[in-house]
C-alpha cells in the first residue's frame, strides 16, 4: 500500500512551523518554519502600552503557503513524495488568540482605515492589556454565574477571549462596532483553508472555546446573553454569532479549497480537521491516553490528562480546566499547569548575567553551562534552601495569580548554583502538588510523558523532577509533538478510507512513542526529597491559603537540619 | 598653652593604623598604615582548615615601628609637631584575638620549634575552627552555669577566647601545655609597650574579658575552676593565670618603656592606656554618651549604648552583651548586632556578577554604582519585595546564629536593583528591631551616630535607614573612630595634670563630633515603611520564634496590596 501523509501546521508565537508525517508510523519526514516578518520577531508592539502584544494575520497567510511548499518541495526533492500521498492537514495555534472580523470573516486589519489600529488584529494569548475586564468578568461571574469559573480555575485571564474583546469594546469603539464577530486563530485558520470564513459557519473548536471562553455544555455552550449585556451590550451582540456549536479536533472543519489546493499544491478536497490549542494537540503528539500524564514544559507548564466520558465528571476543585472533548473526542480534557516554568530559570539569567559590564557574546551560553555543571553536582538538602515556584503566580492547585515567589534558607555561603538548584527543585515541588492533586481527585497516573522545550534540553531538570516525584519521567521521541499532534488530527480527520484513521485511540498508537532517553528516580535522593517537600507543602499552604497557619520556625530549623543530617552523611 | 597630642593605635584584620591626635580638639593631623607582611593580606590561613585564620605577632611589633616613626617623621615635617607633645598611646584591637605565650608572656610562635605550627600563633576573631568547642561550653554553660550566658547573648561563640583555648588543648597538646598562659592582642600590645608582658601582671581590659571570655563581677571574675576543669583541666590552668582584675579603657596600662620610647621617638613613661575592642572604642571615638545609639556599620553591625552603673541594670533579654564598665567606665556597656550587613551586599555582588564569563577590571565597581543608582530610583514598597536580613544568622535579638536569610515576593519582573535595595530594607528592618528592642527595655534613644565603613560609603543606604527607622542619621566626622577612641583613651590615661582629661565625658566632648552629613527621614516614605516593617516582624517573629505561627498568607497579600497602592499612587 502506498504511504499516506498528513501536514501539521503549528502556529506559535513567533512563527508557524509545519510538519509532513507518514501516517503509518508518525515519521516526520521533513519540516519548515517561517518567522512572521511584523513586528518585533513576529509580535506587534506598542511602545505606549507595555502589555499589548499582537499578531498580523498576514503572517498566517504568507506563513501557510511558505512552509507548505518548502515541506512538500523538500519531501519531493530528497525522498520522493509526491503531494498526492498527502491527506489531510491539522493546525493547531497559541491561544486565546482571537481577532475582530467582517460578516464575510475578512479580519479588519485588512481594511485600510484599521492599518495603524493594532486593536483590529489579532490579540496574542500573552497579551495582557485586558487585565480590567478579567477582573470585572470574574466579579460578575463570581456573582451571578458562579458555575462559569468553575471550569476554568476560579479565574477569568486577561489572557481569554472574552477579556479582549471587553477591552477593544471599551477603548476602540470603531474596531469593536465594525466586527461581526472574533475568531481564535485555531479556527480562522481550517475556515480559510476549507474556503469559507463566514463567522457563522466556522467550525469552532471545544479547546479554545472550552478554556478559553467558558463555553460549556452544562449551560448550553456559550455564556448566556444576560451574562454578556450585562458586562457589555456589544459583548451579547458577539455570542449570537458563535454559532450553537463546537467541534472537537479529528473532525473536518471541511475540505481543502481548490483556491488553496492549486496555492499549496495540494490535492482539492482534502480533509482539513478542526482547529485546537497548541498545548492540547502537543498532549496528542506525546501520546495521551487515560492514566497518562503529559507534561508540556517550557516557559510554563501544562499538565494534561484524559478522563472516559462515561465517568460523568463533576467539577474537581483545584483543576484549571475540565472540559468535555477538549483535548480528545469522548474524554474529558483535564488541564492544570504551573505558570512559570522555564521563565523562572530565564529570569534567574538575567538576574545574575550582569549586562551592564558584560559583553562578551557568548557570555550567556558559556554562564548557563558553568550553572548547570555547578548545580548537578549539589546533593539534595546540602544547600538548605526551599524556593516557591510562585513568580508568576500560583495556577494549579491555587489559582491565584497573584501569589509570588519566595527562597529561603539564603546564607552568606549560599552560591549561584545552589540557588538556581533551588529554583528548579520548587518548580518540581510544584509539580509534584499537581501530580499528587491528580491522584488525590481519582485521576490515578501510571506513567508521566514529557515534552516541550525543558523536558529535551535539560536533562538536570529532568532528572530532578524524576528524584522529587519519585517516578519515572518519560520524554516523547517528537519535539514538535504539537505540529504532530495537529497532523495526527488530520489523519482522524480524513479517515480510515483515505488512509487515515477512524479513531484517535489507533492513531495515537501508531503515530507517536517515547524516546529512548527517560529519567528514573535514584530512591536516596527521592528519600530527601520527600521531606523537603513536606516543608514546601507546609510554605505553600502557610503562604498560599487563607487563615492557615503553619509552623515556619519548624520549618527553618527542619531546613537547616536536613542540611547538616545530609552533608554529614555525604561526608562520611 | 603648647598643644598635646596622643597616639591612637588601631589593630585590623589586615593591616594596623594609627593616628596623631590633638587632644584639645579631636582634630586628627596625621595618620599611618602597616599592611601585615604576613600571610594573605596578613591573614595566615589553611588550605586543610578553611575556617582557620590567624595573625603573626612579629607584624604587630613590626606594625607599631613602622606606623608611629612614619606618623611622627610626618608630623615633625609637615607640623613642626615635637614628639615631645604626646602624651599617650592607647590601643584597640579585633577580638577575640587571644594567642599562647610562655611564662615572660612572650609569644611561643616565636620559639623556633612552632615556627610552623599555627595554633602557637594569635587566632583571630574570625577564625571558625572551634565550633563544636563553642557548642561543649554553650552546652555546659546551659547546665551548670546558665547565667555565663546571659551577659553575652545566649551562646558561647566560636569566635572567643575560652573555645579557641579549647580547641588548641584538644588539637595540639604541645603547643597547649607549653602556654603559660594566652593573652588577647588588645591587652599583650599596651603590656608590651610598658615593658612588661608578665602574663599575671598584664592589664587586661573589661570590654574583651567580659564580652569573649565571661569576665563578670556576678560571679566574681572569670568562669570558676569547676567550670573551666569540667571542659579541660588544662583551661583550668590557664584560668589561674589571667590575674584576679579587669581594667576599663582610660587606665594606665603601664608607662611607655625607655626599650620603646628610645624605638619609636617618643618620651620615656608617657601613659600606655588599657586596650579595648575595636567597636568599642569606635563607639568612643564617635562621641557615645547616654541616650545616643552608636551603630558601626561594616561587613556586620555592632550597635552600642551606655548606661550608668547606678542604674543597677539587670539581665535585659536580647541583648548581646551588658557588661559593667565595657564600653566606657561608671556605665553598663550595652551591646547588639546584626551578623551580618555589609557581607549580604557583597554576597550578591558575588551572586549577580558573572565571574565565568567577565573579566573586565572595572566590572565590578560599574556594577556597583548601577547597582546603587537603579536601587535609589525605586520607590518604597513598589517593589513588593520583603527580605530576612539572616543570611549569616540574628545576633539581636533571636540570638540564633543558624537562622537563614529570606526573600519573599519574587516576580519574574522583579529586577537585579529591587532585590539589592529590598535586600538593604532587610537590614534596615534589622536594625529597627534592635532600636526597637532598646527602647522597649528602657534605653531610650535621642539620637543615633553612625560610624563604619557604610556609614561614609553609602548614602542610598543610610537614607534607606533614615526612613526605615524613621529617625535621622547622624555620621561621625572621623572616620577613624576606633583609632580615635583608642587616642582618647589615651588622652585620659595621661590625665589632666599631664595636658589630658580627667574623665571621657570632657574627653568625648571635646575631641568627637559628627560630620555635616546627616540623613533625615522623608515622613512619606516612613509611613510605607511602617507599615512593611509590620510584615517584617510578622516573617520574623513567624519563622524566627518557637511555637509562633503567624498569618503568613496575610503578610503575603498585604506585600500585594501595598505594591498596588504605592504604585497606583506614584503614577498619580
Amino acid at each position: 500500500m502506498e504511504n499516506k501523509y498528513t501536514i501539521g501546521l503549528d502556529y506559535g508565537t513567533n512563527s508557524v512551523r509545519a510538519v509532513l508525517i507518514n501516517v503509518a508510523d508518525g515519521h516526520q519526514v521533513s519540516s519548515s518554519t517561517y518567522e512572521y516578518p511584523s513586528g518585533v520577531n513576529g509580535i506587534i508592539l506598542d511602545e505606549k502600552e507595555p502589555l499589548l502584544a499582537r499578531h498580523n494575520p498576514r503572517d498566517y497567510i504568507s506563513g501557510i503557503e511558505a512552509v507548505i511548499t518548502s515541506l512538500l518541495d523538500k519531501a519531493g526533492r530528497e525522498y520522493s513524495i509526491l503531494s498526492d500521498s498527502v491527506i489531510g492537514i491539522g493546525i493547531d495555534s497559541t491561544g486565546s488568540s482571537p481577532m475582530p472580523v467582517d460578516r464575510t470573516g475578512c479580519p479588519l486589519a485588512f481594511y485600510e482605515r484599521f492599518k495603524d489600529e493594532p486593536n483590529a488584529y489579532v490579540w496574542l494569548w500573552k497579551d495582557h492589556s485586558s487585565i480590567d475586564e478579567a477582573q470585572a468578568i470574574t466579579t460578575l461571574a463570581r456573582k451571578i454565574r458562579p458555575s462559569y469559573l468553575y471550569k476554568t480555575g476560579g479565574n477569568y485571564s486577561s489572557e481569554w477571549f472574552w477579556s479582549k474583546i471587553l477591552h477593544c469594546v471599551h477603548t476602540t469603539a470603531e474596531v469593536s462596532s465594525s466586527a461581526w464577530s472574533w475568531v481564535e486563530m485555531c479556527d480562522w485558520i481550517p475556515a480559510l483553508l476549507a474556503g469559507d470564513t463566514t463567522p457563522g459557519k466556522i467550525k469552532r473548536g471545544i479547546c479554545s472555546a472550552g478554556h478559553k471562553a467558558m463555553f460549556h455544555p452544562d449551560w448550553d455552550g456559550w455564556p448566556d446573553r444576560e451574562f454578556l449585556s450585562l458586562l457589555h451590550p456589544e459583548l451579547a451582540r458577539i455570542g449570537e454569532t458563535l454559532g450553537r456549536e463546537t467541534f472537537p479536533i479529528g473532525e473536518k472543519a471541511g475540505h481543502l479549497c481548490s483556491d488553496w489546493a492549486d496555492r499549496l499544491g495540494l490535492k482539492t478536497g482534502i480533509a482539513v480537521a478542526v482547529g485546537g490549542l497548541d498545548a492540547h494537540l502537543g498532549a496528542v503528539g506525546a501520546g495521551i491516553a487515560p492514566n497518562i500524564l503529559v507534561r508540556n514544559i517550557g516557559t510554563s507548564a501544562c499538565d494534561m490528562m484524559i478522563s472516559p466520558l462515561r465517568s460523568g465528571l463533576s467539577d474537581v476543585a483545584g483543576l484549571a480546566g475540565i472540559i468535555p472533548n477538549s483535548i480528545l473526542p469522548g474524554y474529558y480534557g483535564l488541564e492544570a499547569g504551573q505558570s512559570a516554568v522555564g521563565d523562572i530559570f530565564k529570569w534567574y539569567s538575567s538576574i545574575i548575567s550582569d549586562k551592564s559590564s558584560c559583553s562578551l557574546n557568548n557570555s550567556n551560553s558559556n554562564m548557563y553551562e558553568k550553572l548547570q555543571t555547578d548545580a548537578s553536582k549539589i546533593y539534595p538538602g546540602v544547600s538548605g534552601l526551599l524556593s516557591l515556584d510562585w513568580f508568576n503566580g500560583n495556577r494549579t492547585i491555587l489559582m491565584d495569580q497573584r501569589l509570588t515567589g519566595i527562597v529561603i534558607g539564603l546564607t552568606l555561603h549560599t552560591s549561584q548554583a545552589e540557588i538556581y538548584r533551588a529554583l528548579i527543585e520548587g518548580t518540581a515541588f510544584g509539580a509534584r502538588t499537581i501530580v499528587e492533586h491528580f491522584e488525590k481527585s481519582g485521576f490515578g497516573i501510571d506513567r508521566i510523558i514529557n515534552c516541550g522545550g525543558i523536558a529535551y534540553k535539560s536533562p538536570l531538570v529532568m532528572q530532578i523532577y524524576a528524584d522529587v516525584l519519585g517516578r519515572k519521567m518519560e520524554v516523547s521521541e517528537s519535539k514538535e509533538t504539537a505540529a504532530l499532534g495537529s497532523a495526527i488530527s488530520a489523519a482522524v480527520a480524513a479517515g480510515r478510507e483515505a488512509g487515515g484513521y477512524s479513531d484517535f485511540s489507533s492513531a495515537i498508537k501508531a503515530m507517536t512513542r517515547v524516546s529512548g532517553v527517560s529519567y528514573s528516580p535514584d530512591p536516596e535522593k527521592t528519600m530527601i526529597y520527600n521531606q523537603l517537600f513536606s516543608l514546601f507543602r507546609n510554605a505553600h499552604d502557610s503562604f498560599g491559603i487563607k487563615d492557615n497557619r503553619l509552623d515556619m520556625y519548624a520549618l527553618m530549623k527542619s531546613l537547616i537540619y536536613i542540611k547538616d543530617e545530609v552533608s554529614k552523611s555525604k561526608k562520611a
